[in-house]
């Protein structure tokens, strides 16, 4: 098509078409080994270009069906109010607490600890919270936290239990329907490998016996559990009714990934993310390098936090790293800045190759960049 | 990699791998003519299935400078405050009134109307919201509203105006600058071509004004305009703090869709949809059917809405048409459910060859569907 008389537009722009977009983007390849998003494998990307379908389409349909028992697979829950919000895992986050708080009520929150029932009880009897949330595996510290337990005392003190896995699902062992955990949520871009923007989540009985009871409406529609749960064939109705346009080609992705994981098998990569980082965790203390988390019970599998080596730049190292060896590992997040190096070796890049990969950088790294002479 | 012995797994699963995801899933080819999704053309797809980076990295971050160019100019404005939502239109609806509303605050939205002038000011009057909310192009009735002097007569009120272009971005004219719109955002999944996920957004000085003086918090902290602004470099601080993971893949995909607008041209693209609209609209009454706006200046060049012939049903007209000839049109929403059919040829869509291609279908239709005797 081409204009037929440019003269006659029907209105004068006053923002020009910007230059920068004449530039073709090419993404560099990058071995990402930072705490996320993780490399993308070529099948996953294949899926995200698939033509795009209408996201009430009954292909579509059976694909959030399908999405939703690899989320129950991944999740280890025979929820059937289990679905993927059109967003992130902070979307996620934000979708258990709107659906599952009303104003005035109280959420607890498990700060950097590792919470014993002791601590638990204590604190649920003193707050009185309808929510106690607690990440299990905490990617700014390296700590994977125990769950067994927590959800028992939890119900005892009539709260829902809420649990992040954005960092751990996949790659650390979990059992949503066993440990008792009434919201669970996580991500796609870490041990999933598919893009950012789409996160798993799931609610138990318990949970939708207070969401769905609520007295006020949530503050967001477009995370309103009533919709969703409708829009994804979760509660029971006939006719889904049009919400939200649905992200057709992250779901895409987000399917292919989760078939991955069931091909592989959950406790396989469990066990395999285990080994790599023990792999991982010994040729660094061979290199003389610290482990920031002593207690090996409690190193999250999937982000190893080393302890910065002292007399040198952190951010000296990471970016000679990426400079050098094309290779992404990152410093502290919040309170562990400063402090620490992550590296995250997540789904398929959890492997003794990558392993070799990242110590091979930073031997390379500890011997170029300049060390202060205190 | 093998598993080494898988007799000592961690512990035993309870939900076992779903055969459903052994299945390849392939999507099928359709001509993507309802009011949204459209049709992604190769480039956007093959721009989506770049490789991952961080989503704080330079590149990134140059993506975005981008992608906020693209958007002032799609939306032919100078606003600084100009970024992408992680999230579909709806997400960005919730961005503008949870951004530029209090607790206690009124919000005037105009429903199904063409707003006068007098009813405008009659209106901001009696009720003094904070915010007017009007929608550009309407693709549940397929009118477009006119947008002129509306700005002037909120300010005078001391209320902002709030428009949703989803429908209507780079297949009507709009001058947000000119137009005096505090608040606009559209979509990724129209016009532009891109898969559903993303949300143009940008704010007017006067909405920053109100939105960055605020006395309480937005309710969301993963759409809280002062992160946002921080992360799209838009409010002049140096670093770049950690808010959310982006969608990388869906960020490059909506830069290609905006460059592609970009090399167009937005005025070209704005009267292309008017002359294929105007083809369409003629080839359609020529085939004894009638538009349900009567009004030509009122018809939304996007998505064209067709009075339901009468005898049919819609439902059977819509399904042999995706059957036959592997083509999407679809029914009303909302109000104009059973009263309409809906047709949209927006971005690439729109050109004679498609019209001739839904005609067609039409046609055939209308022929070898059901028409009852009454």
């Amino acid at each position: 098509w081409l204009p037929t008389n440019p003269a006659r537009a029907m209105s004068s722009i006053t923002v020009q078409p910007p230059k920068c977009l004449q530039k073709t983007f090419v993404a560099p390849r990058r071995h990402m080994f930072g705490p996320g998003p993780s490399n993308v494998p070529p099948r996953i990307l294949a899926a995200g270009a698939e033509p795009i379908i209408g996201h009430m389409h009954p292909e579509m349909l059976e694909i959030m069906s399908d999405i939703k028992s690899g989320i129950q697979y991944a999740f280890q829950t025979q929820n059937n109010m289990t679905i993927a919000v059109s967003g992130t895992g902070h979307t996620a986050m934000e979708c258990a607490i709107f659906n599952a708080v009303e104003p005035g009520e109280g959420v607890l929150t498990a700060v950097n600890g590792i919470w014993g029932e002791r601590a638990a009880e204590m604190a649920l009897a003193k707050h009185k919270p309808v929510l106690f949330f607690l990440t299990h595996g905490e990617s700014s510290t390296g700590v994977v936290h125990p769950l067994d337990g927590i959800g028992d005392i939890c119900h005892k003190h009539n709260c829902l239990f809420l649990v992040d896995c954005v960092a751990s699902m996949g790659g650390a062992p979990l059992h949503m329907d066993k440990q008792g955990i009434d919201i669970l949520y996580s991500g796609s871009q870490k041990v999933l490998n598919a893009p950012p923007g789409t996160a798993p989540i799931s609610f138990s009985e318990r949970a939708c016996q207070k969401v769905f009871n609520r007295k006020t409406k949530p503050v967001s529609f477009f995370l309103d559990m009533t919709w969703l749960a409708n829009y994804w064939g979760c509660d029971g109705k006939p006719a889904r009714i049009y919400h939200h346009t649905a992200p057709v080609s992250a779901f895409y992705s987000l399917r292919e990934s989760l078939a991955i994981l069931a091909e592989q098998g959950l406790e396989n990569s469990w066990r395999r993310h285990k080994e790599v980082a023990e792999y991982f965790h010994e040729g660094l203390e061979n290199m003389g390098l610290k482990l920031f988390v002593k207690d090996k019970n409690a190193r999250l599998p999937t982000v190893t936090t080393i302890v910065a080596p002292p007399g040198y730049d952190w951010k000296e190292i990471t970016s000679y790293i990426m400079k050098n060896h094309n290779l992404e590992i990152s410093g502290g997040l919040g309170p562990s800045v400063g402090q620490v190096l992550r590296v995250g070796l997540m789904g398929g890049n959890s492997s003794k190759a990558s392993v070799d990969m990242v110590l091979e950088a930073l031997r390379d790294a500890l011997r170029y960049c300049h060390k202060s002479k205190v």
